[in-house]
């Protein structure tokens, strides 16, 4: 027992010199130098260096990230909402009838404009039809094959690629210093699931997202299984974000990111917490490498990531801070040059 | 970095001399020798010993409680329900009204007798009352000065020390060797989060429990706060703890503890799932250190940690190893001689 507690004791030593002996680099290096960058930098460290007033012990190290628009592209459509419109024809194949009902016979008339015409009513037909009926082994299998071979009509590559590098870089440093890293999403928590892990480093426990019950059953051959149920548990966006992160985690944040309306509510719940919180919005103005809206363009977007001006006001009141992609992202695609 | 790696490989080298050279402390002290102990040592070293056909990659490795009469004492009754009986009064005090209105007028009237005669839709009615309506940081207050305080008519002691020895070095175990311990309850999921971390060593985000709403808003001050609403979203027994689990976690478990016909669901769910699983039930069955009930009685018991002799032959049939407390365990609790 001494033995293994001196070499345990020479191992720290030499450990501690070996890290020192190393130059730092940069833990951040897709960020350009700015209030943002350093923003993140110095809470990083205020809240794992021991002694400083700042400090948050690492079972309380939590951050938080909204997806959509946050971690990878959500515009012009969210992508879940591709999927879902891209299972109508297997959902109407086993029943005929749907086809000629609506919302269901425009989606299969393949008119686009039409399409982008349909009710939140009519989507929320949808989703409950395609994201439901199924085992949830099933669902993953599903929603598995086709985010490989699914493809963003504008890059001509998997919607997997959409995904902002310079977050993958903050959700990696955190986690490298203690955070546990959640995502916190107005899609579906099953969804999400399927490529969280792979993508984000986000494993599947680590996932809340708008949540639906499921049913416990077996099958013919009496093998238990999990039906996806149309019955909705928790809507998690706008307030129902910190309502579920009360429910998934039961502690507040102390890092959350965000970029619509639909993220205020946990940001605010975030900054209310003690000791120190951080919070953040990513702004879509960069037209050229992605997309510009909300305040960007001076429109109000109220479809997909709603950055209203009233949004960026009450940032700048509460010390929320904006993330501009065009001026604090070096790159945003891994695919880039 | 070369010399950090090189620094790295010598502690590797001289932290594994180390362990060889100490004597390998029994990790379940409180376990006599038997099928039962075997089967938790045999599962833990078989699913992480790498090259094991069992073994069971560090992400995967999720095991789940019982609470109520797997991890503490559960007879006569539970104890979130004498929580709730006594917060009646508090809830009462506000409302004159009720205290004319069953079932709270048979709570105030403090005869034991009516009181446990009271129909699961009165305790339904009992624990909606004393469980909502308040903030969560006000409940967990009420609920945290309580535990505190409340002491069990039988041993005189706090409830919180009425927790199994045995079961704690289990839950050590497991974590020491890569498991995330989960407990997965009936009871509710703000309640034992209030103690789960202090108790077990569980945090918030890894207690899956039966649900209920919340409701974000602001106190008077403008301070957001989270108001628990009367409102069921899951409850977490039998069928339940399986559709909780894929809920809050999203993974299949590959150990599973349980007590009663409530937790048959989850441990046929672990079962089920392909590779090494551990599936394992705590008979009650020790009247003189605890308490004897279920079969170990020859009686059915329908009202509290129901362990049928149905729920004894699926367990032989299907392999679930059952716990002896009489014969298994060394000692109990840890205020024992």
């Amino acid at each position: 027992m001494n033995r293994h507690i001196v070499t345990l004791a020479i191992c720290t030593v030499l450990l501690g010199a070996g890290v020192r002996a190393g130059a730092q680099p940069d833990p951040l290096p897709s960020w350009n130098d700015g209030a943002a960058k350093q923003a993140i930098i110095e809470f990083v460290k205020g809240t794992t260096t021991e002694g400083s007033q700042k400090f948050v012990p690492p079972a309380e190290r939590i951050a938080t990230f909204d997806r959509d628009g946050t971690l990878w592209v959500e515009h012009p459509i969210y992508t879940q909402v591709v999927y879902c419109l891209d299972r109508v024809p297997a959902v109407v194949k086993p029943k005929p009838a749907l086809a000629k009902v609506e919302p269901f016979k425009t989606v299969l008339s393949g008119n686009r404009e039409a399409i982008a015409k349909l009710s939140m009513n009519d989507l929320v037909k949808i989703l409950a039809a395609t994201l439901s009926g199924m085992t949830v082994d099933e669902f993953t299998a599903e929603a598995k094959a086709w985010l490989e071979s699914a493809k963003d009509p504008r890059w001509k590559r998997p919607y997997t690629e959409l995904t902002y590098v310079p977050m993958l870089e903050v959700l990696k440093y955190l986690r490298a210093n203690g955070y546990r890293t959640y995502i916190v999403t107005g899609g579906g928590q099953d969804f999400v699931r399927v490529y969280a892990d792979r993508m984000y480093g986000i494993p599947p426990e680590q996932v809340v997202g708008t949540m639906g019950g499921t049913k416990y059953g077996y099958d013919k051959d009496g093998h238990p299984i999990l039906t996806k149920e149309p019955k909705p548990l928790l809507n998690d966006d706008n307030a129902g974000k910190p309502e579920g992160i009360h429910l998934m985690i039961g502690r507040q944040p102390h890092a959350a990111f965000g970029n619509s309306t639909g993220d205020r509510q946990m940001l605010e719940y975030t900054k209310a917490g003690d000791g120190e919180r951080l919070a953040m919005l990513v702004l879509h103005d960069d037209a050229k490498r992605e997309y510009a809206y909300g305040p960007a363009r001076g429109l109000p977007d109220t479809r997909v990531g709603a950055f209203t001006p009233a949004l960026a006001d009450e940032a700048k009141s509460k010390g929320w801070i904006v993330i501009s992609m065009k001026d604090d992202w070096k790159r945003i695609f891994a695919f880039e040059e």
